[in-house]
This record gives C-alpha cells, sequence and structure tokens, in this order.
C-alpha cells in the first residue's frame, strides 16, 4: 500500500458513526497498518480554530455562505497539512465527516446546492476524495428519538423536522450519485451487526487494494 | 439612485488609500448622498473575527488555499450583512479592498491563479462587483521605501520582493481585464492632485449614474 488509503464515515450525529470509527482503527491495526484516526471540523490546530468560530452560538448572524466557505477553509487546512503527509506515508486515515457532509447539511440543508459546494470543496481540498465512505443511514424519528414532531410539533420544531428530513434524503442523493464509493450500512440495527458489515466493507478494500 | 453606488479602492499599503476613501466620502456627502465607509478583510462582527484568525502572526503553518477561503468568508458575511443592505438603501458604499486584492495577494502572489479566486469569490459574494474601483498604482521600490533590494539584500528579503513584483504586475493584468471598471491613479504624485483625478472620476460617475 504505497499510498495510504483515506475512508471518510458519514452519517448524522446519533447514527453510531464514532463506535464504527473506532472499531475500523482496530480493524487495521490489527492486520498490521498504521492508522490515524480525524474528525472535521477539525484535525489540525487552525482548523479547530474555525470550528470554534462557525459553531459559537453567539455567532447567530452568520451566513449560509459564509459558514460553507469556513468549513471548506476548514477542510483546506486538514487536508493540506493533516490527511495528504499521512497518506503519502502509506497511513490508513479514517476521517469523521468530509466533503459529503458540506454537500448535505451546507448544500440541501442550508440550500446553497450541491454544485456551489461542491465547486468550493473541490477547490479546498485540491479534488482530494476519499477512496471509500461509510454512511450510516438512520431514519430522522429514529435519530431524534421522537415520532409525530411532524404532525404535533411547533412551527419551531417542525422546521428543524423539515431541516433533518432534507439532510436523510440528501444522504440518499448523494450515495445513490456516488453509488461505487459511498457503501450505505443501516444504522438501526445492533452494533455487532453493524461492526460486522463494516467489517466485510474494509475486507472488500483492502482486497480491491491489494489487486 | 435606487441602488446605491458600490466602490472598491485598490492598491498595496503605503499607496495612499486611506486618505482618498476620506476625500471621496466628503465628496459625496458634500452632494447629499449617504455614504458607508467601510474595510476587509473586517466590516462585520464575524469578519472582524476572521480577520484576526487571518492575520495572527502564530498561524504560521495556515496554508494557502485556507487563507484564501478565510478571506473569501469574511467576504460574504461583509456583502450579505453589510454591503448589500446598504446599497438597497440607495447608500454610496466605499470599501478599502474588494475581491481585486485576492485576486492579485492570493491568486498570483501566493500561486493559487485567477481563475480559482474568481470561483470561490463568485460565490462568495453572490456575484456582486463595483460599479467602480480606483487603483492606486505605486512601484513597489517607492511603496516599500527601498531602492536596489532586487540586487543587494538576502534571500528572504528578495523573496519578499518578488512577491511585491508579482502583486504590482497583477494590479496591471486586472485592470486591463476590467478596463472600464477599473481607474488607475498614479500614486506618487502630490496629494492634491490625486485628489482631483479622484474627484474627475467621482463625477463621471455620477454623470454614468444619472443618465
Amino acid at each position: 500500500m504505497k499510498n495510504g488509503l483515506f475512508i471518510s464515515f458519514e452519517g448524522v450525529d446519533g447514527a453510531g458513526k464514532s463506535t464504527q470509527i473506532h472499531y475500523a482503527k482496530d480493524f487495521f491495526e490489527e492486520r498490521g497498518y498504521k492508522v490515524s484516526l480525524t474528525r472535521e471540523p477539525g484535525g489540525t490546530r487552525i482548523s479547530e480554530i474555525i470550528r470554534e468560530a462557525i459553531l459559537d452560538r453567539t455567532h447567530q448572524e452568520m451566513t449560509h455562505r459564509t459558514e460553507a466557505l469556513l468549513y471548506a477553509a476548514s477542510r483546506a487546512q486538514h487536508v493540506e497539512e493533516f490527511i495528504l503527509p499521512a497518506l503519502a506515508e502509506g497511513r490508513v486515515v479514517l476521517c469523521d465527516r468530509f466533503v459529503d457532509s458540506s454537500m448535505v447539511y451546507q448544500g440541501r440543508g442550508r440550500g446553497l446546492g450541491f454544485d456551489a459546494v461542491r465547486n468550493i470543496n473541490q477547490f479546498a481540498t485540491g479534488g482530494l476524495e476519499p477512496d471509500l465512505t461509510i454512511f450510516f443511514n438512520i431514519h430522522p424519528q429514529v435519530s431524534l428519538g421522537r415520532i409525530n414532531v411532524k404532525e404535533k410539533g411547533d412551527r419551531l420544531e417542525q422546521e428543524k423536522m423539515a431541516f433533518h428530513y432534507t439532510v436523510y434524503e440528501s444522504y440518499h442523493d448523494l450515495a445513490q450519485m456516488n453509488s461505487s464509493r459511498i457503501k450505505v450500512i443501516e444504522a438501526n440495527q445492533e452494533v455487532e451487526k453493524i461492526k460486522s458489515e463494516v467489517e466485510k466493507i474494509m475486507t472488500n478494500l483492502l482486497r480491491r487494494d491489494e489487486a
């Protein structure tokens, strides 16, 4: 494995990404690979500073375009300072969220569009794409632990719910558009079942990579 | 004047932009216009926070792409929160630096290219362009107050000087590519002479705008 392997993990918060990323780390280390585990937004000192600016609750007036560009800026630093050097050393890089998150949250959730968000991220990453993306699929009603908000919630709750549905559906669109890169795992299952699906996907990836 | 007027001022630091911007402010106010004076990077609370991250001297490891995206993020906030509302109120917006600065400093100075930088700024501004740009032209040897660094300076000084020459030449390229928008004023003249050239350009702009 000359150039390392770059794997991103996608899905809404509460879909169980963290548990499975740590499992993936063990999987590769047991097979003798050096693994770098990282996350977005973040992963470097400057990316973390930008992350804080994005997530600061007092920054209510931040526009959607500013937010999308800050995510891209944080990612540019992460790619050039952390991910590319790790891949150049032949490491397996496991990344919690990557461009797909910007596509669904900023591109669709914020209504900026897939094309515009893909475009600025193309610049941010210099064209780097994951070798593989695992998407943990879970229905908003399950991940949010609520039923019937759509009918019974107040206006703000319904707006929030609409946002989550948009993100949910956009992940599906992305998975369909990138079916060879993005592998979908149903997250509403027992952890052991999910783990074995992750293992199967990793095993196939290594087989493909060694071929 | 229904939609205001947007005028940007460009040129290296030390070219005398600030003096002339304040003069332009007086010029318009004397004629009954409401004027908003602003600067980049900055102009809003969030833009200033981003500005600090860009200019922080401890952020030595910041990559060129990150820097370009942070300038764009700061600008996106400035445009949507400050410039567009002011223009909608019919105000004259005078802005110290705008997209052209990113074009010359990041696009050419940092080697990212005009196309890439234009591209991300197209997203940041939503396509907003100044009605007029005044570029204060001054030769690096004059603005930096040094002669013969090119021959006599050490390696670092020569690198810095090369950067300034690149910026200088790129401003000229931009002015040539946008000759109807960008008006060039020679900045190495007496202040009163420059002032009268600024006045002439403003007067023409008002005539054009009222026509």
